[in-house]
């Protein structure tokens, strides 16, 4: 088993909550200076840990093993949220520059490590892990608007950080391991301090409207009225059960949109809408809640002449973690006695880029309070080093079944 | 029984209609240009009509039968929403001026014939009838932007109309009589041509909001989410059988406003609020239907980790027109065979204002398709004519009785 070093982990996930400095989180978004300090830090900690590292065009840092043809890949990304927190994506970007360190040490130097840029998508979600596969499209990157108003590709130029993008060699890379705060509750209610991420959820949106008519809300009789968001209502209140009946125990689902339209207090709404978002790991659960849900809004159509329709406004597909390497955390964790639980991620990371092109594997830590994306984000620092340790363990596992 | 001339008071109507004419309706706001010059076209038919009459500080325009201490007052007002009706109040305008006519050509010159100013509030809502009753607060009419941007007194005085508002002469006015578009669809869908109004609903409304916690709607599992949107939504749902428990037949109600807070897809909603507003001709009602609306969101506030309160937002007080008066109404129908139906107004009119001072009353005629405050509102003209001619018998009964 390798071995981590809890004070040189702690010290450089501190140094690096340094960069962009918000109350207790980090304001660091992809591009800004924080950001790219960071990033050129990070680089150095790479060098100093004996990796070839670099930052590409996008500001993505990649530290490669010296002297060999095969290597895991580790990490995650550095940027945040606005007003972020000082873990997410920084927490498995430096958990693998500890691995590297502590694996090579022990003989297995055979371990890359990565800082994908704009995991957060202040630009475009997964911006460096999509580059790193080669799935980048330079027209959006002419068509989105980048820091300071320019396009995103004159931007990036401007910055003058590399000609071009990294791009992965897959003859090299083995696999890809993700740590990351878990975002959510589950864990510490649990009190079980590693997560073993089943897969990504997908998520299916879809906004849904009514037309109606606007009327004088005084002078028109209830049973003369065309209204459109008491039609609204009607059906929302009864979505918790349409979910129930066809989703998973898994299933999670959210009404975070609603209004009504003309919108005053005298007047039957015309018009109202909602966005009703759900999400699963599995896409034949999915497709059920779809059907079911398009379904019912069909029989809503048209009664108390309100007229009901749904438009897609969104579509994530589901992804499934590798089985394999879910089974080598498993196993670490039991090998050191530490519970475990898996669990599917509700939202989306760099490992769902990933998970496309090779064997991928992500590892959760406790989130105190559940709290994520706000400066009050934190977790135990007995977790931390719980976690990384795991996570070495099953990557020295991995390292020594497909060296 | 008094006789007017169906086509003397169609030509009126057509010829006000012509002033601020937009599209089959009018624009005329209260002080607008369209709305003086309408104003002044009002005055000079009167005066033609025989009477005294005037434009006050204001704009409302009063005309008084000369010769008499005692008169019955006929009107409404002849502003108009933005993008209005050509009939609204200004039938119940021309409507006294034909009923003027018609009478002293019998030898009945008992009858005074008012427009007031600003009954569509587009500054305060019924200010010429509010003045007229020496209602009008002149701190408020400092405090209110009227049109140009000035303070309304200020905008005003620059019309340079009158120096001074009409006053009531309660020793003259005997009863004031009140004709207006139903502005909803019970009459045409009844096929009856004459609504006598019973009174004006009393309207009570609430701001009802919710307060949960924003959280991420991939990783927060159901059950520990604190969902204010979902509880507001599982609360409007429950609304009609709290309403259907506690109204009356006649209690109307209205969800016109609603929105979550964020408004993200993804986001939990941490607060959400809606107004509910609720209206009955009975006072008593309406404190019943308040009372078990508070109680229902005491029971609500708390569960699932929301809290829920109530903030009044909007309280008017409902009045009944005076029983002789709708009496004399239905008889004036009744003798000349035609079909007519109590009802009460669900919206406001200066017939709410004068009822505070004197025996007031209304009748309605039909709207096409319950259209109102929009240019497609229209009446037959035979409903038109027939409202007129009844009450006019039912203004020259009320004068034979106290004149």
């Amino acid at each position: 088993m390798a071995t981590i070093e809890p004070d040189r982990l702690m010290s450089d996930l501190r140094k690096l909550a340094e960069f962009g400095k918000y109350g207790a989180g980090v304001d660091r978004i992809a591009f800004s200076e924080p950001d790219l300090a960071a990033r050129r830090w990070l680089r150095d900690r790479m060098e100093v840990a004996g990796l070839d590292a670099g930052i590409d065009r996008f500001g993505t840092v990649l530290g490669q093993a010296p002297g060999v043809s095969r290597a895991v890949l580790i990490g995650s990304h550095s940027d945040s949220v606005p007003r972020g927190g000082w873990l997410d994506g920084a927490l498995g970007v430096v958990f693998g520059l500890e691995i590297a360190r502590a694996l090579r040490a022990e003989g297995l130097g055979n371990v890359d490590v990565v800082s994908f840029q704009d995991e957060e998508g202040s630009y475009i979600p997964c911006l460096g892990s999509k580059a790193f596969l080669g799935e980048l499209d330079e027209a959006e990157l002419a068509a989105i608007e980048g820091p300071e108003g320019l396009p995103l590709d004159r931007a990036v130029a401007r910055l003058a950080l590399a000609p071009d993008a990294f791009r992965m060699d897959g003859g090299r890379v083995t696999a890809f391991f993700e740590a990351h705060i878990e975002q959510g509750p589950r864990l510490e209610a649990a009190k079980v301090p590693i997560g073993v991420v089943t897969g990504i959820v997908g998520i299916r949106r879809f906004r849904v409207t009514t037309q109606g008519e606007a009327n004088h809300a005084g002078t028109t009789p209830m049973e003369m009225r065309r209204d459109a968001g008491r039609a609204l209502i009607r059906f929302a209140a009864a979505l918790p059960g349409l979910i129930a009946g066809n989703g998973s125990p898994d299933t999670v689902w959210n009404i975070g949109v609603m209004g009504f339209s003309p919108g005053a207090a005298n007047v039957v709404p015309a018009e109202a809408s909602m966005i009703v978002e759900m999400r699963d790991l599995d896409a034949a659960t999915l497709d059920r809640l779809e059907q079911a849900l398009l379904a019912a809004i069909r029989a809503e159509d048209g009664l108390s002449g309100v007229a009901m329709t749904a438009t897609p406004a969104g579509r994530v597909h589901p992804v499934a973690m590798d089985a394999g390497l879910q089974s080598l955390i498993a196993r670490a964790a039991q090998q050191r006695g530490i519970a475990f639980s898996p669990m599917p991620s509700g939202a989306g990371h760099d490992a769902m880029v990933m998970a496309r092109a090779l064997p991928s594997a992500m590892l959760f830590v406790p989130s105190i309070g559940g709290r994520s994306h706000d400066t009050t984000e934190n977790t135990n620092e007995e977790d931390i080093v719980l976690g990384c340790q795991v996570l070495a363990d099953a990557v020295a596992a991995h390292l020594r079944s497909v060296i």
